[in-house]
């Protein structure tokens, strides 16, 4: 459990909106919230929607408790407010898109229903989970992308943003790493979990040798050598190659060095070319130090032969781009549809109730999206939100919904996925998009249009102000 | 309590160091372990330590559970080490910084002493604790002195990265920020807690006169009306000077409006010109958007008649550098100096048990610090630590030892700290920093020496090697 009393863990205006329609009586008017993000990160061309399975059990858990009532009433909350919170329970309704979903820009990913004070006070938490997750899974699934087929594995904890640390590494294997050094993580999530030794192993011995002679004894089977704390080439990967050779006489295989600083496309190089002469071309190179999926890249293209990646740093902060800009708009209220105007076209939100339609090519991989009104029953075109007259034909391609309910009045209706189900899905939805939006540079920008009753709507909100 | 059971919130392979030095007997070997830093974060001139006070707590609860234990079996653990870690709690001893120092790079903030498997094994729970709140902190102090005295509030729990919000928060107390919009903070740290109102509660009305009004009629003292939903001078500024009028009339005085959107110099001058015309004086302007220190210090060179600041994502991402690069290296073991070597002589550490000593000039201020040898009296001169001749005398100034005993044989020994204590200590003693280390570009690079025997004893052992 990531939170045990999630109900404090948001913004105090939330609390304050609340209470202003509790007083006003305003507070059980029905009303839809969207949640969605303007702008892909990593300049990159998808998202790899994670966090709904965390996101469902705060609300879950979504419960004042006395104490933090207490808590509100010293922060000038009323009394009536605070009878009203004693037995709030969240009765609204959720439809999203399945963890692990490919989402873009701009598109309603999650709808909340419900009256205006529920919806409302789950938006801090809802906005904390969802953009983090969602963040570092599209983060990992570049560095998957980036690998090549090759393990990468998380090794970010100690850099982490504190115990965000936890919900990284659960992002990171549904965004497709195939191993964490988070213990916790492993243990909550069932990832699988690795780790060998620190160059303060090394240095506790009197020795290198020492050191490694040790650690093979006692784990003979699955040792992985660090070889850079005296000097790589000279002492380091020599001293494997001798430690290899006597797990090879007790009938045991070293399982791989690991490189962690200097040029690592040099040093594997050498490295490999050492332990092949030695006979040792099953020991692995494993490397780490400040990788990212444009360094991995750069290392797999210069031929480096590198057989496992180590990210920590740049993985589990997102550190080029350490926030999903995930925003939640009220789209409608009593009935009405509502809109923010902005100077910034693109600023300007989707009114009423929408879901989204996923148009796929014949041979399932996807063409663009559509955003609909959520009573419309197909189109048969889609138009570009701001750009007049740009449309697409859709009508010949399957329609695929994106949005499932996933809250009905409270209850969770779903059964809540494993991270390794996530995973699974985002590896095979990721395997539908056509490679030129999966691209690091520059990729291509995948159509995401609006149906004509949305666009006519929002173009008559927009002149109704 | 930031998290219950924080044993398994590492790295595995703390744990399979832990018992490799168990089975092979090493394990009660005496070690040392330094934390510190090695680059300046935001191309600043110092970091503000914290973390300290949940460092202590999660290292006074750090023992395994049973369930813990099993999942580490079925990792392949051993029973006798298991046994072992049963009844396992940190018996050894922090020296570390107050929390809430200014601090530089390379610096040993804090000494950890124990054996060799107490030592290591809370590596990674360490490192993530200091090195985000340390992060978080010193980016709260950078906008503090942006602020030149106006108050600036931590808006930026939706961005925050997920759990890491709370210690986002707190550390921005530390740093120096006057309040937050995160009621957890509020109510676990005493963190003066504020917000009002979201782009929502204007869609929820008919319009946003209605809206305000309100809102106004609930929090007659202290509401704070957010203007640019619609159109901020043609229809905000104008619909909350008519909310002013009508609180004036009944007693109460409109407390602020706040700029979301648009160029906030040009909108906050507007605003200004409008209130004062309307004899509004004291109803003051609030900005938020994408907001740092960079920025703040814009708008205040250009005059923006500007009171309050809301900052958000780069503030608790610290979004242009989101890791301080905190590391934890074995200094000495058994007794026995020990280091890394590198190619890049800045990535050398330094051997022994280390002390810092900072030297005041007469009038108080910070002259430089010397990392001594633990067992040194007093030096006269400190010495670069890469190069060769370059020294200060320091034999005239005041030394001030930095570090402090705060855990003795696995016992806190130090009341710790409120975040409102730390948050004094630190403001007086950036006081106490002179000005050309605390400008944002370029500062002037503050002098950390080291004491002659750590230098020679650090270059003797590199010869050895």
């Amino acid at each position: 459990m990531l939170l045990q009393k999630p109900a404090l863990y948001t913004d105090l205006y939330e609390l304050t909106m609340a209470q202003g329609y509790y007083l006003s009586g305003r507070h059980e008017q029905p009303a839809t919230f969207d949640y969605f993000f303007r702008k892909l990160p990593f300049s990159g061309g998808y998202v790899v929607f994670a966090g709904l399975a965390d996101l469902l059990e705060l609300l879950d858990d979504f419960r004042f408790t006395k104490d933090e009532l207490s808590y509100l009433k010293e922060q000038g909350f009323r009394d009536e407010f605070l009878e009203y919170l004693q037995n709030f329970t969240f009765q609204g309704s959720l439809h999203s898109a399945k963890e692990g979903e490919i989402v873009f820009a701009n598109e309603p990913i999650v709808r909340v229903e419900g009256t205006v004070l529920e919806t409302q006070i789950i938006e801090t938490l809802l906005l904390n989970t969802l953009n983090f997750e969602s963040l570092i899974a599209t983060k990992a699934s570049r560095l998957t992308q980036a690998c090549e087929g090759r393990p990468v594995l998380d090794f970010g904890l100690r850099r982490a943003q504190g115990l965000g640390g936890l919900q990284a590494s659960k992002a990171a294997m549904i965004g497709g790493l195939k191993g964490t050094s988070n213990v916790m993580a492993g243990h909550l999530y069932g990832a699988s979990v690795s780790g060998t030794m620190a160059h303060s192993w090394i240095q506790a011995f009197e020795d290198e040798l020492t050191a490694f002679r040790t650690y093979a004894e006692h784990y003979p089977d699955d040792s992985i050598l660090l070889v850079d704390t005296y000097d790589t080439l000279k002492i380091g990967v020599p001293n494997a190659i001798k430690v290899a050779k006597e797990l090879e006489a007790e009938g045991h295989r070293l399982k791989a060095i690991r490189l962690d600083s200097g040029d690592l496309a040099y040093l594997a190089r050498k490295s490999r070319e050492m332990l092949d002469n030695s006979g040792f071309e099953y020991v692995q190179i494993a490397v780490s130090n400040q990788l990212d999926e444009h360094l991995i890249k750069s290392l797999l293209d210069q031929g480096a032969p590198i057989d496992l990646f180590g990210v920590g740093t740049k993985l589990v902060t997102a550190y080029d781009n350490p926030a999903l800009d995930g925003v939640y708009k009220l789209s409608s209220i009593n009935g009405r549809p509502t809109l923010k105007i902005s100077d910034n076209e693109e600023k300007i939100t989707l009114p009423g109730s929408k879901k989204i339609i996923r148009y796929l090519n014949e041979d399932g991989t996807f063409n663009c999206d559509g955003i609909l009104l959520n009573d419309e029953d197909s189109v048969d075109e889609i138009y570009h939100p701001y750009i007049a007259h740009q449309s697409r034909v859709v009508k010949d391609l399957t329609p695929q919904p994106l949005l499932h309910k996933v809250i009905d009045n409270g209850k969770i209706t779903i059964t809540v996925p494993s991270v390794q189900e996530s995973a699974e899905y985002a590896q095979k939805r990721l395997s539908e998009l056509n490679q030129e939006h999966i691209r690091f540079d520059n990729p291509h920008i995948y159509k995401v249009g609006l149906s004509k009753n949305l666009l006519e709507l929002k173009t008559k909100l927009i002149q109704e102000h």
